[in-house]
């Protein structure tokens, strides 16, 4: 990947107009965003047509010779922030789907709600939502006020661009657009779907340097199977991440498939 | 970026021993992942040896014509999930530097206190850190519980990779390292360092469809910049994020600031 990419086109593939999930993202580096865009599930689903990702340079609407997009902060102080006029310019002159989101470490956490939400808006009904990814230096406050729809965070940390957060973002979002995945049953069967970690997994060999695979899951009972998974991703979530067992509470359903299996929580609840 | 990356060089530059930060990153898109660690400021700190980033493909002991690392898990479901033979291989074979980190929607939320901790374990005194993406579809167990040291989550989200979640690690981690950001004083003067959100910024021009930069930034008076900024992080923390202030506390001195400039928090705390 190089630094420069003002030569380069802005995005790889033409619109689709039955593309079931469609994201502008807007970037100083486009072309590095594009190919990230391509990456693994989401290259497949671009090509299908699945998935219509449009990475725009924010630079396109300058006029001097460096293309200039930041300046010092007024009042002093490290860094470069984003100034107002070209990104005022990039942004109107796409026209891209609204919402349009900054990622910024002020901005609404990103979870797995936010993701099926956004999964909605960016549908082809809906007509997608647009991402901002700001330099974390700063960005001018007439941008975040007046320009943007909202912010979004990817958590308590600083990074030096929207980048990575937006690609979190997009693939997240993507992976829940019905085709994206190659089976339909997938993306609601795992992490957050029913408010709890994912149970554990298990693969072959069976037995790998003296660790077996738990017989359960080789006895063919799929019903039992299926059981046994509940209480374990409840086992693990009770270890793990305490915090969203307590939000979700333990009911006699729960408990009962804990019995069935000898298990039981660390925590107290 | 193309999907198969097997026959590429895993890494694009030498081991350089005077650098201040080593991460090795096992990953089944090595070439992909080498080209996201050379974006914007980690390319340059890559090329001016202060960052050893090392991209390791997570097929490079496996001995099949389909260089296989997943299979189906036991007991059905969607999906596929990386077997502990190649990756226990791989990772062995590689023998990076400990801890070895999963990305996985179960670990540790990734903070800022904790890229501080990573900086420092990833430092030249200390030796590095590693980090395993997996494919969320699911990692067997026996990778989770026996090959690595500890997991890192980057919110409650379902990705279909590890990679993007990694590099949000790695670009947060390696902006602390001194030089990195051109300016030194930089990485501290933002965003959590203090339990805050950064203060607004503001560049030029100072008036913008009508939006006024503020005064006191222009006023040349540093120091009462410095005491605006300070009570303008406090106000923007109260209405984005007032569990921040909650956990922070309002002092006394926080108190004296916003009656100095006749700021109000949104929040009753």
């Amino acid at each position: 990947m190089g630094s420069s990419s003002s030569n380069r086109p802005e995005q790889s593939s033409p619109p689709r107009p039955a593309a079931r999930l469609r994201i502008d993202l807007f970037s100083i580096f486009p072309a590095e965003l594009d190919a990230m865009c391509s990456l693994s599930i989401l290259g497949r689903a671009r090509a299908q047509g699945l998935l219509d990702l449009r990475c725009w340079d924010l630079r396109r609407a300058t006029k001097d010779a460096h293309r200039t997009v930041d300046d010092a902060p007024f009042g002093g102080g490290p860094g470069m922030i984003l100034m107002p006029e070209p990104v005022f310019a990039a942004v109107e002159e796409v026209s891209g789907p609204r919402p349009l989101l900054l990622l910024d470490a002020g901005g609404r956490r990103f979870d797995q709600a936010m993701a099926a939400e956004l999964a909605e808006l960016g549908s082809a009904e809906s007509g997608g939502f647009s991402l901002l990814c700001g330099r974390y230096e700063g960005v001018d406050e007439r941008i975040r006020t007046e320009l943007v729809d909202g912010s979004v965070s990817i958590g308590d940390v600083v990074l030096a661009g929207g980048e990575f957060a937006a690609m979190v973002v997009v693939e997240a979002v993507g992976r829940l657009v019905p085709g994206v995945l190659g089976n339909a049953s997938s993306p609601m069967d795992e992490s957050f779907a029913a408010g709890l970690l994912e149970h554990p997994q298990w693969t072959r060999p069976a037995s790998f340097r003296g660790l077996e695979a738990p017989e359960v899951l080789r006895s063919g009972d799929h019903a039992r199977v299926a059981r046994w998974r509940q209480a374990m991703a409840l086992v693990r979530t009770a270890a793990e991440r305490p915090d969203l067992v307590a939000a979700r509470g333990v009911s006699d359903a729960d408990r009962e498939l804990l019995a069935e299996f000898g298990l039981e929580l660390e925590t107290g609840c």
